[in-house]
Parts: structure tokens; sequence; C-alpha cells
């Protein structure tokens, strides 16, 4: 006789697979397209957002989903650049999932908006395991956390589309080899897109715009 | 008739609390200070260490369970500093809790440690909620992180005592406000010890190795 097993991990992760992608295709129907974009606390989240709104709120409906475990510091930032936003406090939850997104769709008219970002909480680890329902996945990792991230969190790095390398402009000041930051991350996920930028003083970010750019105007409706 | 309820997160965290209050105990007979060190992935633990195994390993014996998700690379930093490591690879999982901590004390003769260091996930969320039965927590921000990380994490800056202002020696490349960071953590948690240091050039590193020899000094058996 087999012994009985339950795997909580793959039942929660498997339910939650399946809400992600019915938010994708009801994403996708409306024509918005959804970037979920994770790091650690202080990566530049919110930053790379900011610069994001400047350059395109004029061409394009912007709607931020900003997940924070009790304030709504960044949401407030974000909303002073334009975009229509909605706050999750998860009280401590350390990940977004695709029922909150679930949840949070309601709140955005679809058919008015052209991108939808989620900022997911700061996290380098378990944001990675949650499939939220976007189009793509985003990790933004800054240049003074160091250049082992990758090596360190593949989890991350294996599970996202886009790497962006943030803080670009306090390079003479660390010891971090970027060369060695890639290398590690290609050789973790030989798909991903790399860019480096900084957020402060705007250096790179044309190359990241570009890309978001081409992923709004590439969705079905547009 | 009343609707019957399992609250899974209290009951786990309360058998965790239970287990916790044991490895304290065990380490506080064996006369071994036990020093837990959480903060977000690059925000220095590891370099803390090894500032702190360069100015006291001539005079205490010190361990160190080291947390992380995949590698060994930090093991191997600490184990060149003369510290006996113990790596735990948690396969992705987001924080160190007290049993993995109650199977790692196994492996050491505590008989022969005066001190302790548990070295988290690097996670500025989880590894909070999750006491492993250190006498002491200590949380570690480096400044590129930003000014806001107190505001914006709470619980880990509720649940520990020390905090470790680290990378100080960016301090003129960057746009923080220290006295906010620290007025923020104290208004969350008045009891909190605060430094501000630079593994890097090592400047102000002597109150923390004035705190941690302290701690260690005033152990039963010493």
């Amino acid at each position: 006789m087999s012994i009985e097993k339950i795997e909580v991990m793959t039942d929660l992760t498997e339910a939650n697979d399946r809400l992600a992608e019915m938010n994708r295709n009801r994403l996708s129907k409306a024509g918005v397209f959804c970037l979920n974009i994770m790091g650690s606390p202080g990566s530049g989240k919110t930053s790379l957002l900011e610069v994001t709104l400047d350059e395109i709120k004029e061409r394009y409906a912007v709607g931020v989903i900003e997940g924070d475990l009790a304030t709504s510091l960044d949401a407030e930032r974000l909303k002073k650049r334009g975009a229509e936003v909605l706050q999750i406090n998860t009280g401590g939850m350390c990940h977004l999932d695709a029922n909150l997104i679930n949840k949070a769709l309601d709140h955005f008219d679809l058919s008015k908006l052209d991108v939808l970002f989620v900022e997911n909480i700061g996290n380098l680890v378990c944001p990675a395991f949650f499939d939220v329902g976007a189009h793509k996945n985003a990790v933004i990792v800054s240049l003074p956390e160091g250049d082992d991230k990758p090596i360190k969190y593949p989890v991350m790095f294996a599970r996202t589309d886009v790497f962006v390398i943030n803080k670009t402009d306090l390079a003479p000041y660390l010891e971090v080899n970027i060369g060695k930051m890639k290398s590690d991350a290609r050789t973790i996920n030989p798909k991903l897109e790399i860019m480096e930028l900084s957020c402060k003083d705007r250096k790179g970010t044309d190359k990241w715009l570009e890309w978001i750019e081409k992923q709004i105007d590439s969705m079905p409706s547009h």
C-alpha cells in the first residue's frame, strides 16, 4: 500500500499558475501589455518606473499595480508622474501572486490602458516563484548589490525575460565586475535581455524605453 | 454552531518559536553567544562577518551558519577568514527557521565555541517572521538601498536589536538622509541600537566590534 502524499507547494503554485494564465489572457484580450518588475529593496524599481512614465506617458495610458508591505510611498511617487496607480498592501506577505493581481485588475478600466506595470515586493527570492500573469518579467539589480547576485539568486534570473543593471553611475566607486554579472546571468538564462542603465543620470535608459515601446506596440489591438 | 478554523501561519510560527526557544537555551547552556544577521541581498552581511572575524578570531572561537539558496560562495569567504562554517542551502526557501538551525547546531562542538553567527538568506522580508533562536538579531542595510527601508519594511526593524547602516563610504555619491533613516527606525523600535559603518574602509566598525565583544563576554560561562 502506497503512502498518500500532499505536496502543498506544488498544489499552491499550480493553482497560482492557472490563475496567472487567466490574468494574461484577460490583459491580452484588452490589448494591454503587462510587465512584472522584481528586485531587492532599493534596487530601483520605482525609479525605473518614474523614468519610464516621464518618457512614455504622452503616448501611452499607463497603469501601475504597486505592491508594498505597508506603505503607499511608491504609489504616491508614481501617481505624481501621471500613472493610474492601484496600491496592494500585503501586510507582510513577501510576494504578489496571481490572485492579488486578479483582484487588482478589477480596479482598472483595461479598455483605456496601453500598458500595466506590476511593481512587486522588494525581494529577490519569493516573487520569482509566483507567476502574476504578466506578459514579461523583469528583474532589476543595482550595482552596489554586488556582481554575485545572478549566481546566488538563480531562480529569479531563470524566470525573467529582462535583466536591468541599475545605478551604473556608482561604478567608479565600487569593486564590481559587470562582465561577470552578465555572463553568469546568461549562463543561467541564455535568452535573457540585459540592459545597463542609471535611473539617476538617465544614461542607458534609451534601450529600455525602446524595448518597452516595442512590447506595447506588439500587442494585438495596437 | 461555530465554524472550525485552521490558522496555518499562527500554528507554523508557534511551533517555530518553541523550537527557537530550545535552540536559545542550548546555546546559553554551552555559553555560546548567537547573533542572527539579516538584510537584503548585497547589503554586506558577509563583508561585516569578514571584518568581525579579522578582529576577534584571535580571542574567540567563531562559528558561522551560512544560509544561501544554492551556492557556498559566502561560506568559502568566511572559512578563509578562520571561522568554522556550516553551509545551509535552502534550495529556494526564502528564510532560515528554528528547525534548520536546530539541525545545524548538531554539526558544531558547542563546548569549543564562544560565538555563533547565523547569516540568514538575503531578504528584508521573510526572515523577520522566523525566530531562529539567536540571543540577538541584527539587520544590515546599505546606504545605496535608500533611506526609506525602515518605513517600508517595518516588521524587520520591529524585531531586531541592532540596525547596522553599511557602505557609508558611498554617502557622497548618494541622495540619502541618514538622519531620517535612523529616526524612522527608532519610531518603529525605540530600543534599537544603531551603528553606521563601512566594511570597505572599516570606518565605524569599532563600535560594532565593541558591542559584539560585550555580548560574548556577558554569556554565563565567560
